[in-house]
């Protein structure tokens, strides 16, 4: 959306395990898509090739400062409405795959009662572990996660050091919270969310023990679900 | 939910074809729920007994000056961001049950270069045939229809003055229609809306050529909707 407003092209590079939807709504938007295998496939290795090939600039998903200052934005809405409500401690629950988001959101709560907390899903949880050990830890596999959106190997280079400095401990859901996080939204919040993007709604109502503060925030991304998996989302209700 | 923010006791009368899910919400948030049969029960006759029964004060969905006025901020809401967009002459289409809505957003657009439109679903489209005949017509049938939240049987005493006055001509969406509009805005815009919230959606997308302005604005409300039916709306895409 930001290439067609800007008139330029976009080449996205995307899981071949992407929804078809996402896919779809991408290419309604203008671009080119280029799908890679999760499990074979390098993206890095493909960007960086057709950048070179094509003449074309590289924007990465997280490791790039203007991505996490971009996303980071959303912080500076959590901090004025948090503020506008009276709430002096929270946690602030994120979605977080490479970090971009959680790194970002984590700048703009800095000198605030607010922390930034990662969410994952149960086996792609290299954030959570990569802060308790306070090193780049890897997933021991790239796929197979209904909570595609946000399966990343390892944190970022660039948005690690960032979370390392900021963010509190990671949040770990299952599959089956995601889904249900999904369908209590669409129940109760009437917003589409996809699993990725509702593992911190999926924090906030499976694992309240483990929140702190006064109030909990909770930043919802994403609604590039398919039917399919909304429908069995939905069963879960 | 106003009832309880004000600490006082809330009875609502709904159809008993109501969604289960509005029906669940609606006791969720603290009230009691009182169903009748559309075909055979008077909600008029019920609401006046409870309040005579119980002392309660009676408030009509959509024949109530304040209802109007109250549902009528969504109109200046409409216009400051109309204003804000350049839009100077553009059809804002209305889900349509009794009028209230209607008839309150079509107060706050006098003086502009909007205009207020009725949407209803086929074979419930009293307000449509009331505007074009100029006096209250009724439909034929009573309930039935997928979009249940909007069905009513005449216009209000109330609002159809008002709309009579303020309103363009009623625009009329199939069921097919609005299921189609129901799952487009789950595909594009991410939000989840009943059939009968998204009749207003459906006219934008499936009848442009009876809409003028240079702008399209639609009003979008309720989402209210049973996962079945949900489903079934999303197996139009």
């Amino acid at each position: 959306m930001a290439a067609a407003r800007h008139g330029v092209p976009a080449v996205i590079i995307m899981p071949s395990d992407s929804p078809a939807l996402k896919i779809a709504n991408t290419k309604a938007l203008g671009a080119e898509v280029v799908t890679y295998d999760r499990l074979r496939d390098s993206r890095e290795e493909i960007g960086a090739r057709l950048a070179n090939e094509r003449g074309l600039t590289l924007v990465k998903p997280y490791d790039e400062p203007l991505v996490v200052a971009g996303q980071g934005t959303a912080g500076l809405e959590i901090v004025e409405q948090a503020m506008a409500e009276g709430v002096e401690k929270a946690d602030v629950l994120i979605p977080c795959g490479g970090g971009g988001l959680t790194a970002g959101i984590s700048i703009t709560l800095e000198g605030t009662g607010l922390r930034a907390r990662p969410c994952e899903p149960e086996g792609f949880d290299d954030a959570t572990r990569s802060l308790a050990s306070g090193k780049h830890e890897v997933n021991a596999t790239q796929g197979g996660s209904i909570c595609d959106a946000i399966v990343t190997n390892s944190p970022g280079e660039i948005t690690f050091p960032i979370m390392l400095k900021n963010c509190g401990s990671g949040l770990v859901v299952s599959d089956e919270e995601a889904m249900r996080a999904v369908a209590l939204a669409y129940q109760r919040l009437k917003i589409v969310l996809e699993p990725g993007g509702a593992v911190a709604l999926a924090a906030a109502l499976f694992h309240g023990d483990e929140i702190e503060g006064d109030a909990v925030i909770v930043v919802a991304t994403g609604g590039n679900v398919d039917a399919d998996v909304f429908v069995r989302c939905l069963k879960t209700l």
